[in-house]
């Protein structure tokens, strides 16, 4: 099977779980916005969600949504409208804003409605095939570009599959840095090693912070991640379950505790240790999507600890610009996160790395039609 | 001569100072973007200065660009993008800003180079007739909707007139406030009584300034200005000459002097004096266009003094969001600076008043084709 | 019982819940600092606490904290280091920091370790008399001042009971403006009418807030305090139970919700509701000691919502001096809190107005051994 | 000549560039504060400007405010204020703040008006012998400790004479990272390779600065400073002179200019450059003294540009700690910029090392009473 003049091979989620190989339909020519020819796209975490659920509630998929690839071609109209021209390699964003409500006018677009897939909004990888004009995917050889799209030009040199990492290194940079404030000489504590924490890491370290610590649960993935995380950077790493948390954490900070804590694990033992975690005055910040309430919160800490907690998610357009330009210059081993490259007929295993079952030592996977 | 079929009649400026009623013609319905049906529009000062020197630099021009009118017709794409339907009552901003530069991408669009008329690129009011489709001015019946134009919806019940305020009111918010940083309990100095001083005695008292001082010449308009100041909610106006300035403020402030100074007048004297109204760890915002150097600075008052000096031009989105909330509520008497309303044959005597020529007593004058 | 050359007349709390008036020994000549002659001294919420618990876990203590009166003797060097003179009359903080720690050296000197009662720190009010000189509180004709005490001189003609509003009001200030970043056009909701909920009333219009709205009890005493909000400029209250509090929210916003949600309550309920009563990106600042854990808290909704929470205490130098230039000028009606004084000998009824047993009305009540 | 019961030796300046050393009385056992043993002080740029000037304004003086040493006694009131202990080595803050104004309640006591000399305040190295008890210079085997001086401990571990890199260094961060908010993947520009400009240098890299461009004179003195600007992690140097400054910074910078510009050398031509050096939107910092106004500066280029400017002078509490921690880390190479000690006879060969006259290759010289 092979890209015709009238159909594209991708990568389809029919039903939970599964992946066929299908032949879609070429998007109309007269079509507003144009087409992306795929070089490659990221496997998100949140993939793995999508992966699970989406086809019962919204229809088959195509899904991955961390494209970069080159514009094939594209309405004169949105060409003009995105600055760029036809063969410029670009590096998409997940979200397709409305551009005029008060959040995308503001440089917020990552909140704007419209991007909401939960209330049937659009975004990239998360809209089913049945949308026209379908190709909503990166997993796939070409990828439909609404005229919403949010574009990054792909610094000269640097390898589709690393530009590929923009997004989650996006998010720490937007998390640490720009929510978080991480700064020059702080404690910063990284809560799960996973895509999101270990971008943070190097955002940490890029913000200039003295002292980075992640914790990990004692599995042989989690092991291999806090390793990466000392290559990225880190200066300690903790396993969870083999030492008391709070009181290595005193022990490594002279019983400062941490200016800064990012809970990227989402999970209520996480939650709850950021608390003390953090110094008095502190920040945390909460990237990991929580999907149970939390049972027994001392919610006072904050108010006796005077702390600030922010909640974040996704990336702002400057993020994502800071991001391209470490991948650039290959700033504190962040290609290293870039671990496999899959052929479009491997798509599933490439998701199922997301959980442990692809390959071992898999971080940052990719899918490419061009393999 | 009436809006027809196939024109629209317009108040241009061939040459400098000189107005012309004439019919133009009406856009294509085939063009992207769309056409507003004029109700008014506002006489910035900045009017003046185009109307003096625009055509000999570019050619015929339609000067207005505080334009606001009821979406007569636009393609679907465009309503698409801009959230409206044909009928909906909106605000223009000046910018037609390109939407895919990092500026409009972080909600500075105000800066994006594509609408620095000076180097050729496109803003309301200033863009010349032979560019098609020519209707780029609010002195007329119709201006075209370029698919880039920024929109903002009148509340319901704003008097259009009072809507074509919101751009210079959105000033007084952007620099007092949001640049200016502007807070409750402090005192604020605003010098030079014109549109936008006065929009920043506005701002100042909603973003609770306790003490407001304006500053303007002991001249009839000013004078009058300087009334209106007052009834803004100004605490105390001097006119300069009669007093010396710096022991006229140092009185009324205790010794203090200001925590913030606006500079609207734009102007040597004014520029100098801001360093000198400040107090130490003050702040100076500089608004006025500085039309020649500066002959004799002593720069050392800003590292003495520890000061911060801000550089300021136009409005953001939410500061005109801000602007229009502030005008549908009438809160600080703003409706009074509307003083007069011109119907398009007399344009010229609209632009008269920015130079105190027109009607004695006006401030902010509009031209509606609806007269 | 009068003062006397050697002895000071004391509203002394030996046990739980009791007060006894006793003669106790001025402080010798020769220690370092000095004595103030108090005017008048104010009751906060945490005197309750203080006049139930502190005896049984500290011993024996003159409670009072918002204290105002005059410098009666002092130390040269005490002198030249307040930059006072014997006679000035002067505002307390309670808090004695050690002046010394990177807290306050940086401004910061409320979460001074040496403040912490609580760790055997010092505090105005919450100091054992036991401990040397004793007189520690403010309910009492003198009050001892030890040289790391922070003073505000109390703005001539400022009747020194409502000099006595200085530090709940101060709490205003810094929990909406300082903390909060409340600004212009916005809408704030404060839940919980007591002090430090009317506080933040005037601190929210102070800095501009187009919309306030106040949540209370549907207890007469609460009642009577949502009416005092209304004076100080609340635009909408709500008694608890009546309604639906999240839809009557929705509908007096048009749907958008609060900017800026206070939680002066400090109650599981206020709680949970913050983080519904706040919009999208909103901030939450908790200002009540929640007491026991939250049992079933929906964390997610932090990340979901983009929002900002943050723990407040106490207040800042110069949220004591805005609040003092506030009641100086007597703006948003803030006098009016102060609605009752009490002679030294009925200080227990004073304290029982704080939980709705004193007298019908009392809001800020004051004790004054000079009655 | 050495230190006895009743004597301290001193480098005493009794006249313009005149050095003596005498021996000074030791302060009596009862004054107030309390007697540092110095181990070293650090010669800093300002030292010229009192050497030059200070004992016709004010009389004899010893010099030297970058000290460091050993608490050798005090009172108990003054080392229960300061949290120290007799034997504490220690590095002093210059100021000596009164600590009550609202500048120093804030953490803003660089500004409180007692440490402004030149109105009479008191400040270490700039006060006159005359003023008892007379130790108020570092150049001393001794050194008065007034009760307000502000005190750093000295990391564990750390040489005195890097400890006396201490200001210079907290400078660096105040300017370049506090004030001028300088970031991960920012391009810095600082003009002047003095000791200012130098620390400046180090704290751009430490705040993840991606690209510092340091500018110099084409003489040896500063050619051998733009070499150790290499060593602290600088990316470019450039000699003014040689090229054109404004073309090599857009060939340097890929047309962007610097986020930051900091202008440490202070004179006209820095000064006017900075303006043109920054990009759209972009920060200047004004961190020397300008001794003569400008003649001709185009103001109106900070409105056009948007830019924000700051005057700025010497450092709060927290960069001194900020400092200590990056010297006792040894990160950027810091201590390598100091160059000499010199023991105290040989006081004014340190200072000639201001004017390049010393020795070659000085940068940071300390002067040492135990050498």
């Amino acid at each position: 099977m092979a890209m015709t003049a009238s159909s594209v091979l991708a990568a389809v989620t029919p039903a939970p779980g599964q992946i066929e190989l299908r032949e879609v339909a070429r998007p109309s020519e007269a079509l507003d916005g144009g087409l992306l020819k795929v070089a490659v796209t990221g496997v998100c975490g949140s993939d793995w969600e999508f992966y699970q659920t989406f086809p019962k509630q919204r229809g088959a998929v195509i899904l991955g949504h961390e494209t970069v690839g080159w514009i094939e071609r594209a309405s004169r109209s949105s060409l003009d409208r995105w600055g760029l021209a036809e063969g410029d390699l670009v590096a998409l964003e997940e979200y397709i804003p409305c551009t005029h409500c008060a959040a995308c006018r503001s440089g917020e677009f990552r909140s704007c409605r419209a991007t909401e897939w939960r209330s049937g909004g659009l975004r990239y990888g998360a809209t089913e095939l049945g949308r026209d004009p379908g190709l909503w995917g990166g997993y796939a050889q070409a990828q439909y570009l609404h005229p919403n799209t949010v574009f990054h030009r792909v610094p000269t040199g640097l390898d589709p599959k690393y530009a590929a990492l923009a997004l989650p290194v996006a998010n720490g940079i937007e998390w640490t840095y720009l929510q978080g404030r991480a700064g020059p000489g702080e404690t910063v504590i990284i809560q799960g090693p996973g895509q999101q924490g270990l971008a943070c890491v190097a955002a940490a370290k890029e913000a200039g912070a003295a002292k980075v610590i992640v914790t990990g649960l004692s599995t042989p993935n989690d092991r291999a991640r806090l390793q990466m995380a000392k290559l990225l950077g880190a200066d300690h790493t903790i396993e969870l379950g083999d030492e008391d948390l709070l009181e290595t954490v005193a022990e490594l900070t002279g019983g400062q505790m941490a200016d800064l804590v990012l809970d990227c694990a989402g999970v209520e033992a996480s939650f709850l240790a950021s608390f003390h975690l953090v110094r008095r005055y502190g920040r945390v910040v909460l990237g990991g999507h929580l999907k149970n309430p939390v049972a027994n919160f001392n919610a006072n800490r904050i108010v006796a600890q005077y702390l600030t907690v922010k909640g974040v998610r996704g990336h702002s357009y400057q993020a994502v610009e800071h991001a391209l330009a470490m991948l650039a210059a290959d700033r504190h081993n962040l290609r290293k996160l870039s671990t496999h490259t899959f052929p479009l007929a491997e798509t599933d295993t490439a998701l199922q790395c997301l959980i442990g079952k692809g390959l071992p030592g898999a971080i940052h996977c990719t899918v490419s039609p061009l393999q």
